[in-house]
């Protein structure tokens, strides 16, 4: 469907020019007609409507349209008004666009533009096919819910809804946010500590903006969450790669290398991509390094609601007694991504330059979806949300490590908590190369190794069992074991 | 309300250190109270979905509570399941913050951060109060159609709108961007250009993410854009002040000034704050330097929409061959500020760069906004509600411009388009002290001269007019003149 855009229509009126201002109307839709503006078949603004807003005289644009008439560049239907005609050319070319013709362009982009297009490869992909990560379930009772909330909040929309709102969140869901923090993940904040953001990648963006000059020292864990590392990298912040045992992060290996960093960027609660918990031994080390540095640690606890079994500890953020964790969450796991709501809980130090930053990012997150998830949290949704896509992600993860148990050349096992599993390839395979297979199978299994800086890579495949139908995941595990047969397009003759 | 977020609750079994699990849940559920993370009044989970999550059996968990109750600490209540005691302090002391112990920490706090803070005081009043600037209308027939588009969008998600999606926003918002742009601004762009942000502010924190290095030098207009000179500024950019005349940027002074500056920031259609329309003449003159330069020119299309009389200039970017502008443009005006939805037209050689930055910011645009504002635009609503804004906002200037006329100290004029208007003051006013006078008689009335760098400012009042009631206007007026009648309190003894 074309929109209908006539009452937008462009016409300058140059009363000074001299010319009759039948002939400029005349002109002026002309010209829009031959560039295209107007299309073959776009309704025209009603004579009236556009005699009001130029300040002419009705007769004015009547006669106008009439000289167009009678050129055949418009037309009129009876009861219908005017129209574009279509016997002129179907579809006029568009205009070239600005800069087609400057293949030069490219090579002479400033230097931030260039590192800012590497980042583009970096990320994941959005594909719905299976085993692709970060896809949560919508079930029917959460979506009528949705709608009812939607719809109380559009009845009666507050100025803040319609208006500039506060930078950093409604009052409301930062208060919710707060309160399940506190009794869910122990971390001890007040609202006024809590920035809600655009999902966790928006928190990250907003504490690398205020942390980093560009050469700071930055840890990052080897692997890395490829989405940070190039944050980092776009930031000019130098990598400084921390690798990662059976404890997690090896911090005193961080420590020799580089003491002095600026910041650490962890995953205690589920390293990523490798699912390892951060020991507490480990975390002590940590907060005591970032305490005499004066280094901030960011908390990324992206993956920790869903938890299957096991013993999980309490967020780090919890045990800094020296305000140098920025502890981020987001809410595109326990709800859904296109929501676009996260939150950094702040070390207060540093609750106005983030709010600077994200004032100057985007002003404020927008209040009609902050309401919603308010009341959401408020009235108990969100807590049975959690226990019924605790089940169903649960039963989804037996499904897949069943299915992926006895594939030769392939060990899964079933992750604690989480929404995806990382399963190690055999001497022999490349995960890139069995990951290109995969997805000329319409499976998405991403490689593991490529995640990594310096540490000898992991052949792993990263496969989501979330937000797919248990059918889809056995039939993903079916199209993998293809491709680690031998002989098979994924299985490289003389790997290793 | 509080919520109930039993069920999200962290209670850490170890089944390896030999405490019996009935007395791991007791002490995890007692540290909880004692900690205040569960607050007096809230509900314990069901023992047997707390039993469940834990994976012991029923007993176990009854025991625990039983436990529990006989010490006061929880209460049940038939049928109702158990609560946290009230009998308990009745609001637990919050653990302290991290770092509220270290005040020495925001002395320590990295240059970037202290830049970002010093931003804050730089942006905008959120107020609905008579005058403030940004504010729309949303009249009743918006507001039932943006109801039932938005739960068709609800009643059948697309996939984009539940899971991640595409960092340009979507192909149906970007086609109807672009054809509204051609239509109504001359605009020469393909979809493929167009990125959705949020808002003009987000389009503008990408841009100067991809092309400003520190220490680059950038135009500015001379009075500028508050939240676009912060942008800079904490981008460590140079700024070059470029004085505006009544033709607008002089753009001769600029290239005698910083002749290879990376970028110069302009809003030609209406300049910020002072509404001069860049001449014809001018716009040829600066394209051409930025086309001999390699800069790129960033038009802020900001405030075009609304048009009440005289002669409407197209867009910049239409008569750009070279590929050096960036248009930015924004819903936030047309719709609602708290709609958070804008975009950038790009270059294409600047589109992967931008794409590049996007994703590293936040990903994607929310897809459900985006489905509700492409369906509006489609279906012909967003021309209505133009022509009807269009009307109202008319009508709301001129009853301010009426107010406003005939107080001794102040000349306003009609302007020919937009949402505002800058009242200019007599000799011997200061408009930071008619504004300060102003706002403790509850009107924001912003003053100019802070907006200018270099240039000798005026002494003037920005007044915007949509989104207020007539009969608010009238009132503000009349506290302004309350506030330049000899003697009042905002007018200083020996100003000048």
């Amino acid at each position: 469907m074309r929109p209908d855009l006539s009452e937008t229509l462009l016409i300058a009126l140059d009363r000074a020019s001299g010319v009759p201002a039948l002939r400029q109307v005349y002109l002026g839709i002309r010209q829009a007609v031959l560039e295209g503006r107007l299309p073959p078949g776009a309704r025209l603004p009603a004579s009236r409507a556009l005699a009001a807003r130029l300040g002419l005289a009705r007769n004015t644009v009547v006669a106008a349209y009439d000289q167009l008439l009678a050129e055949g560049i418009i037309e009129g239907r009876v009861g219908a008004g005017s129209f574009v005609s279509r016997d002129l050319p179907k579809e006029p070319e568009p205009p070239p666009a600005p800069g087609l013709a400057a293949p030069a362009a490219a090579a002479s982009l400033p230097p931030a533009a260039r590192r800012f297009a590497a980042a583009l490869p970096a990320t994941g992909s959005t594909a719905a096919a299976a085993c692709n990560t970060g896809r949560t379930s919508w079930d029917p009772r959460t979506a009528q819910l949705w709608r009812s909330l939607t719809l109380r909040h559009l009845q009666a929309p507050s100025l803040a809804m319609l208006g500039y709102a506060d930078p950093r969140g409604s009052a409301g869901l930062r208060e919710a946010i707060a309160a399940y923090l506190r009794a869910a993940r122990a971390v001890r904040c007040a609202p006024e500590q809590i920035v809600v953001t655009a999902g966790a990648q928006q928190a990250i963006d907003l504490v690398l903006k205020v942390l980093v000059e560009p050469g700071d020292q930055a840890w990052v864990e080897d692997p890395c969450y490829p989405a940070v590392r190039a944050a980092l990298g776009a930031a000019r912040a130098a990598l400084v790669p921390v690798p990662v045992d059976a404890q997690g992060l090896v911090v005193a290996e961080g420590v020799a290398a580089a003491p002095q960093a600026r910041l650490a960027y962890v995953t205690p609660s589920s390293q990523y991509p490798l699912g390892v918990v951060l020991s507490m031994a480990r975390r002590l080390e940590l907060l005591g390094w970032a305490r005499q540095a004066g280094a901030f640690v960011v908390e990324d606890d992206y993956d920790s609601e869903f938890r299957y079994a096991g013993r999980p500890l309490a967020a780090l953020q919890g045990i800094d007694d020296a305000g140098r964790v920025i502890y981020i969450g987001t809410f595109s796991k326990v709800l859904f991504p296109g929501l676009r709501l996260g939150y950094a809980v702040l070390p207060p130090a540093l609750v106005e330059p983030v709010l600077g930053a994200r004032l100057l990012s985007d002003w404020h997150p927008p209040a009609l979806v902050e309401g919603v998830v308010t009341d959401f949290i408020a009235e108990g949704h969100f807590a049975q949300h959690l226990r019924r896509m605790r089940q169903r992600y649960r039963a989804a993860r037996d499904v897949l490590v069943a299915a992926l148990q006895g594939i030769p050349g392939l060990a899964a096992e079933a992750p604690e908590q989480g929404m995806k599993l990382v399963a190690r390839l055999a001497p022999g395979f490349r995960d890139t190369e069995v990951a290109a297979a995969a997805a000329r199978r319409g499976v998405i299994a991403r490689a593991v190794s490529p995640m990594y800086l310096a540490a000898p890579p992991l052949q792993g495949l990263m496969l989501g069992f979330t937000g797919h139908e248990p059918a889809a995941l056995r039939r993903a595990a079916r199209e993998i074991a293809a491709c680690l047969v031998p002989g098979a397009a994924g299985r490289p003759a003389a790997a290793g």
